[in-house]
């Protein structure tokens, strides 16, 4: 079998959870070539190393030039600070490498425009990995909506919850800095329910949006008395059109508590309704106005079935599966495009649609009016 | 309209609940005969009287002879503690009175064959009140079960839990006794779920339970030195054996931490499955195996469509009824019932077979062993 | 004790949960004054009379102007449809008899506003019946937020979601024609989540609406073949911010198949969480930051318990109530009120900020931009 | 750091969770030693070779006996049918390997008597796999109980449902012949119930058991004519006895449409209750009754916190986990203890235990009474 050397770019949480899907797809699914844990690579040399050690990578680099460039590479997987990807996959095409890279894509939509020329260019696969795509409930949901069974969708309905920074003495850490995050909740989480929306439903054609910094200052990292400036939203929401005449309502917030990762999506249609709630991953409601009155309901679905997209691969029906296992998804579906030379969603263009409609909601807010959606 | 004068034996718990029931049924259902609140009756004048006015009665009597004897009443209603059904609903049959009993019927096995030997006799018509055979959702689960939606019955799975008496302080008020309440947990609750496992399920042939007292001594009522003996039990699970093969499981116990009056109940057979949870008893949950593999799930039912048993009198979907209407829908088959002379389930002699089933289970438990539902 | 003489004008779905409330309230309340079903009136005389022998009402009328000027009658209630609260009210206020009215309490605030004049010049008592807020929820998560146990909110997010007009051959009724109605959901579902909105958290300051309607073209009630235009909203979704800086994301729809009276509403705050669902709504779900790292989880409370408000005066905790007890218990306060002649919220001046509220998201919409709310 | 080779036996469904959890455990574990999986043995050449490559086993053996008596091997890992699990696990103590070795951990008391021995008198680091006592809400469970939370134990109730075999064409597999499975459920899911219940709440004192067989014949695998005789239960229910005074309710059944891998737990004490479904396993339900009275109520603690034992290690909160990190953390344990030359729960002893008490309920059930646990 064909052997796909894999370069790393990042370390931390994300680099732990796309190392361990390198690491694990090939025990699990079909895959067409193995990939090598060929190198990561990190500005901290000692950090990067211990890293190669505990995730499994053969290689540890400290210049991501060197890994893009190194002829042995077939794959480059970006998963740094978000103000780094734009230089990184853009080399990396250059350079002839495929290309996955985390979301959000970039920090604008001139960054997006750029990579996607740069892909484009090269010929080369691009994926940017908005994982929850490959959730097996919600891949079964796109199925059913593909399929006709919801009818005509009225009503797109998210939330992204989560309460990691109501404390106020939480501190001012990268994520909360625009010149590095770019954005706070926005692009971090809002993000993810934008594209899900545009892989459930299809393109907004407009939005409005509502963004707030509930906490305006907050300690510097390491320090006790010095606070500085939030430059990022801690939450936003908004309205939203799509092009099929759907309703959007789109919530995203780091500041409700007991809510930890929570995704809640309903979607309500002229046949039916779907309702996926991320803190119970392994399961899909799906109510059918097609059943008998009296049997009405909506159905509790265990997506854990040999019949349910991706999750055959795994355990017999009922014994769940986590979080890590959507990079798995992603990854292999992934790994199948580059042997094959195909495209494989959601591609470069889909981050930079997703860039262009967080921008929309961005200049919306300030404006505060509705927003084309270009 | 026909009229028909009700006199009523006890004014507490469930005298309240039964008043509401007279009171609110025509307002509600199409009652053929109009029921006329005329007498209540309790040894305590004074709050007999008071009950009367607060309930809406037109008479308040202390004696249940003179009520049971007054020949302008037509129905008599037992809502009086178990030592005394019997006595009253002899008295009451003699009399030529409709009788509808509180459940359980009687003390025990004896009394309730008199009891039915009574109403026989008279020919009157009579009914046990058990009042959780008339949650739309338990008649709904009656109807889908009936008309064979679950195929071959494999396990009926029951649990009534409480937590009223966890507190080793509670006082031994008359429901810890034996000699008025006859059982505990088992008389009061075991009762219902028996009954519920006789009308969805069918006849139990076989039995072995496990009674158990925690609390062995507490205090006496309004004394906060002198302790008395609990004569009663606290909790009892139960095996049993339907007729048709099915295997039954009950627990009932007032020791659950948190369940305040949590009856759930789960149904499997060979087509499909059926749940429900009294806390939420609105709601029917329902497996079809008939459904596409991909799309099975457990229904959550709300049961309140107007196709559903008795909710369509009350208001419209997804507006939920309480407790308090299951006495409603009772007394509206009842009252149907007297004015076409017809029988009416469950009869005296449910109560009757609730009774063996409960002094099987008795049995049982003091031998240690299975024992034969007479 | 006291008798109040109570006329009602309507006595349609409201007319029977206000019969239903007016019945009931003194067999389990403490009123001070007792309630009198005198007169209800409607203009179809057959049915009013049907109404008055149902509902159990000495009196049936045909003019309402008749009822309001009837020197016997104390309190008028007020249940027709939108476009004659304000006539109603007004007569009744210069008659001198309190006013309890259904919401929305008018067609608009220019109508509101008069009836706010009338009441005041009158000095009447005045209610409008947003019922939900004496949901014992409800009625608790007020009680905790105003007692700071959530201390700053950050979000105020609710839903209201029916299906009742998901089909597109349901008829033109008069709630889907502006001229009755006034608007759709919007005035019908969206005035209870706004009135929650400022019961729970307080003022909105400022909001941007979005209102649709998906089937544009309806049968005439009665007719097969000829079709007329909906003229009001099928859904409308709504951001918002309150005075207190917290942010507001409402959502109201008939286009949601499987949803029948669903409201959901989570608030979030420094503090904690509540959570609540209508479909639901013997349950409350709070969050507390303080409880202990590894024990941190939303409680699911019953809200049956004597602690708890209203509940206590129906039955024992673990017993559940349905949608028809808030009425009994707004018009509980209500009557207690009328006897102290004190004010009861939500009064008239509630409504009229209601009806404030719904303008200025009717105007945001139409504007496609943000609107204050005056 | 050290390294521990792994000589594995069995290369079926338990072979793969096994095999991953050896790769996963030191790239998310601070273990003591590195594992390496050494070999892998199966009777199938070709199939147990393709499962060496598969899971990343550096050899493949066909005879367990190369394997045990292999002085490279450290530890022997046992995933084979039930018959052979003493045979293996006996050799492999007399070789001096430690070993970890599925449940049951024998066919019947005395072959895990001699099992017991065996590694005693080895003095080789023994368990058996019952995975489920480290699912980490599990782990919590037990903290909490073992701090007293609970106070006193009044109940244990549990429920393990599954329903792959409600289709009586379902084939006669090796699962439901006694001769290599023992038993059918109860061996095979009641056995983890048991567990759960001795680690949880203590060990039992007497039990009451009733096992059934629903389908009595079944075809014969790959044949479409040919039926053979079931000869293991299909489902058991038990009524069993604490020590401490506990009553325990048990259920296992594969014939629960729905139902997939659902291991309900319920256990109420005098201080609070604690709730566990396995479909849902990263949830703990906790009720404490010292909270005040208005905010009582079930916690649903979401347990992927970083206090929560075992999860810290994965994922940040709310990031769920699944069916095979139980073992993971098994294995991690077992590891530690083998550096460490410690016991480590649940050792053969508790697989003896458990052994005991399925026997004792199997000879209730056969002689319809209770049985003392020996």
């Amino acid at each position: 079998m064909k052997t796909l050397n894999v370069g790393m770019i990042g370390y931390k949480f994300m680099g732990k959870t796309h190392s361990n899907a390198w690491r694990q797809v090939d025990k699990f699914f079909p895959v067409a070539a193995k990939p090598r844990l060929h190198t990561i690579c990190g500005r901290n040399k000692t950090a990067v190393q211990a890293a190669a050690k505990k995730f499994g990578w053969d290689h540890a680099a400290t210049r991501w030039q060197d890994v893009v460039n190194n002829p042995e590479i077939d794959i480059i997987d970006i998963n740094t600070a978000n103000d780094t990807h734009a230089e990184i996959a853009i080399a990396a095409a250059k350079a002839g490498k495929h290309v996955l890279c985390e979301k959000p894509l970039a920090l604008n939509v001139a960054q997006a425009w750029a990579m996607v020329e740069a892909v484009k260019k090269a010929g080369v696969v691009n994926m940017v990995c908005h994982n929850y795509r490959r959730i097996p409930a919600i891949a079964q949901a796109r199925k059913m909506i593909a399929a006709g069974d919801l009818g005509r969708i009225f009503h797109y309905r998210a939330r992204y919850l989560q309460d990691w920074i109501v404390d106020p003495e939480f501190p001012l850490v990268w994520r909360l800095q625009s010149k590095i995050a770019g954005s706070g909740t926005h692009g971090d989480i809002n993000a993810h329910i934008i594209d899900l929306g545009r892989y459930l439903v299809g393109e907004l054609s407009e939005v409005c949006g509502y963004m707030e910094t509930f906490i305006k200052q907050r300690p510097l990292p390491g320090s006790k008395t010095k606070k500085g400036k939030v430059t990022v939203d801690d939450a936003v929401i908004t309205l939203g059109k799509f092009k099929n005449g759907a309703m959007a309502n789109l919530e995203a917030s780091r500041f409700a508590p007991g809510r930890k990762n929570h995704i809640q999506i309903e979607i309500n249609g002229s046949k039916g309704s779907l309702v996926f709630d991320f803190e119970d991953m392994n399961r899909l409601k799906y109510f059918n106005r097609a059943d008998p009155a009296d049997r009405q309901g909506y159905r509790d679905i265990i997506v854990t079935d040999s019949t349910h997209p991706y999750v055959g691969a795994w355990w017999p029906g009922g014994h769940i599966i986590g979080y890590e296992h959507t990079f798995v998804h992603t990854i292999f579906d992934f790994i199948q495009a580059v042997v094959k030379g195909k495209s494989v969603q959601p591609t470069f263009v889909d981050g930079l649609q997703n860039q262009i409609v967080l921008e929309a909601i961005e200049k919306s807010s300030k404006q505060r009016r509705w927003v084309k959606v270009a």
